[in-house]
């Protein structure tokens, strides 16, 4: 059974006769249904009876029921209200678009407004680059989405995607001070996408994609990051190979295993598990197998899917023909970016010596980890009620600060890999651990660290273009 | 030649010789060479000489560099730098985005984030209308537009147009607290324009098209009436429309005249003229001739253009065949929408006696007002210079207000006039003469009065259809 999780967290407004003890018997009982009691507050005292805000997280909907049944059955005790502090949070959406400058008087109105803004655009029309700095493109970039692929919720539309976008978008405001809009497309053409991206470039710095399926997602990063001249970043390809990346370095450092020595499983083939493993490569990984729904991708079978053929070519050395279960008997690394539970105690058993084990599906992840933990020396997941959680926060806000920041045109694998290092070094040797591998998504250094390597690593390949 | 203007606004920083008449030398010259002095900031004092900052109002850049050179020309005077207000005030852009809700820890990421947000979706997805409360659809609305028609400088594109999409979103949050986001589209196919809206329809609560060249931005802002769930308001016609409205209402009161009996010339028959045209013949014009730049519109030729021959079929009751300068003779009422110097005092002066002259082309009125003012009882401009400034920030704001209030899907004519008779009333009969016909944009009551008639309006006009 899950935990209570923060993200079911309840508070149930509870009539209850006056006495002694009725706070400690409603919290008891709450307890004794399952709920995570965080906070009991008397609102109201009357003769004979108290009203009380009991707030509790919960696993889901139908425990929240059980919950308020559970207070319900007390003597004397009624339910008046249960809100979802979810839902609370999210009412009247989670953005808003503020004015940076003071519309007071007249004076203010003719420099920001008609008609002293004439002279601005006129400027930009003179010099398109000056709108870099004369406009919201300098700070802004747009996050994408056709709603296809949103966590682990699948196709459910652009309007149920916004919530996760404006989600986002303000992560990327609290961590770097990016201005990140929601662009939620109600088309899944590829062509059409492409399209509107294109048209809509204008007024933005840069592009997050995000939550659009595989393959699609593919062609349209591909296509955009050639004909736009601001970076496209696909952050469920770019942002969890950073992560996973900087996460591996560190478990690496602590089985003292080299990247180029282990054996690599990677299950999940689509837009995670591709970027994944090119970067890996890039970074000298040689024995890698990818598997997928039918098994390690090979060398013996035609692929249509060109991503699927350039996997066949560039991993898989010794052309291992076999099932998920079969490829983890001796790896040293398991990297799931794939569905619940698809492998279990004995293949962890069957790993290497010294195994390390992501296991990053979300919510439920590819193996309990705390089952992986009695076998593998390292175990990372994407989830914030287990240690080592590798999460994309740690990536995304500080790398589009620093192509905000440098300017970039074009998102280079150098970008990438320097991210991963800042992250990775935020967890200084003396910290290092099997249990601290990545750094907390609330350290407030690295955000900054990433927008540093990241335009450091902008300001070389420049130098490298031009020389 | 043009006035001093705070949109041209300069800060010249000047190093001059320490003694005790220096500041009002500088000032003197400032003032010689036609700058309007509004600051002068003593910022460092030394031995032998003083650092002042000269805050000026100018006419154009020409000017600016004129009054440096006369700063210049005195005896030990060098001017060390000049700034540019209004540069300064757009520098880095106008807008940020903002979260709403404060992301402090793991808890407020579990619920404004993953997990928690995957509940939120997944209720959007099993009842979309949610998307209004849950989400920032509720508060927030897109302003459109493709660059072709900006203010009066014609087709500057769109990131060009950018500024004043921005400044508009100012004054969008500033004067009704709704959330705009600038849309500048970089293509001018009238299809691909409407494929787009369409497709970025499910963050918006409501789409205002802006400087969009006509007769496209009709063709666009009908389709996308029909298409879309959401209000689709084009502020060049129906903001220019409301206000319009407005002021002709307390211009007539002050005339002692009745729409339904006046002579009214409209000059310009784009977007604007058309919409005014519109309105005012739904508040029961009946002698209005629009004429464009071969003159009256009348049936005596075909119109290809649909919008033209509307206008054939539906003014100019004697079917005059001439010269906007010979329609003139004899009218009441001038309204204005076109370009500089179209009219001159001759024309005002052949007008009915106690003549309205509305002259708002901009930032060059189609006479001017002083001349105007010499035979018209009521002269309005476009312009913050002159009394009786009709400006569409009077009506956008509130308007939208109201429609996101009251979750209105499509905009009436109904909704139009309740806008201006708001508008109208706030000034009382005892302010209304023939310099103040119409309220400050800074009157901070407008806004909510529009939104109220409007949103009134919407449940009246819901009523009739459920009737």
């Amino acid at each position: 059974m899950a935990n209570p999780s923060p993200g079911n967290s309840i508070t149930l407004r509870v009539s209850a006769p006056s006495n002694f003890t009725v706070t400690s018997e409603l919290a008891a009982a709450a307890a004794a249904a399952g709920a995570a009691v965080t906070a009991l507050d008397v609102t109201e005292s009357h003769h004979g009876s108290i009203t009380v805000d009991i707030t509790a997280n919960t696993t889901d909907d139908a425990h929240a029921d059980r919950v308020r049944d559970a207070l319900e059955a007390l003597d004397g005790v009624s339910v008046l209200h249960v809100s979802d502090r979810t839902f609370l949070m999210h009412l009247g959406g989670k953005l808003e678009v503020v004015p940076k400058v003071a519309l007071r008087n007249r004076d203010d109105l003719s420099r920001a407004y008609t008609p002293g803004v004439a002279r601005v655009c006129m400027a930009i029309a003179e010099d398109p680059s000056a709108a870099r700095n004369l406009t919201v493109k300098r700070n802004t970039i747009a996050v994408v989405t056709d709603g296809t692929a949103v966590l682990g919720l699948g196709d459910i539309g652009p309007a149920a995607a916004l919530p996760v976008m404006e989600g986002k978008a303000a992560l990327f405001k609290q961590f770097a001070n990016v201005d990140a809009w929601p662009v939620c497309l109600d088309t899944k053409d590829t062509e059409e996408i492409i399209m509107i991206v294109k048209a809509l470039a204008p007024v933005y710095g840069g592009v997050n994609l995000e939550d659009i399926a595989a393959p699609r997602c593919f062609e349209i990063e591909r296509r955009l990051r050639e004909e736009l001249d601001i970076p496209v970043f696909h952050d469920d390809q770019h942002g969890t190979a950073i992560v996973t990346l900087a996460a591996l370095t560190n478990a690496l450092k602590v089985v003292e295993k080299k990247i180029g020595d282990v054996k690599i499983v990677v299950a999940g083939v689509g837009a995670a598990g591709n970027a994944i493993i090119q970067l890996l490569i890039a970074q000298g990984a040689t024995n890698i197998v990818a598997c997928g729904r039918n098994g390690a991708i090979h060398r013996n079978e035609e692929h249509r899917d060109a991503h699927r053929a350039w996997l066949a070519e560039n991993t898989n050395p010794d052309n291992f023909d076999g099932t998920l279960h079969e490829a983890m008997t001796g790896a040293d690394v398991f990297i799931g970016v794939s569905g619940p539970n698809v492998i279990g105690e004995e293949q962890v058993a069957a790993m290497a010596p010294d195994a390390i084990v992501f296991a990053m599906a979300n919510p439920t992840p590819e193996v309990d980890p705390v089952i992986a933990a009695r076998h593998a020396a390292v175990v990372a997941t994407g989830r914030s009620d287990f240690p080592n959680q590798i999460n994309n926060v740690l990536a995304f806000p500080g790398f589009f600060r620093g192509l905000l920041d440098a300017g970039v045109a074009d998102i280079t694998d150098d970008m990438l890999v320097a991210a991963a290092s800042a992250i990775a070094n935020r967890v200084d040797a003396s910290e290092l651990n099997a249990s601290y591998i990545i750094p907390s998504v609330f350290d407030p250094h690295v955000a900054g660290d990433v927008a540093s390597a990241v335009a450091a690593a902008a300001g070389t390949s420049n130098e490298r273009t031009q020389s």
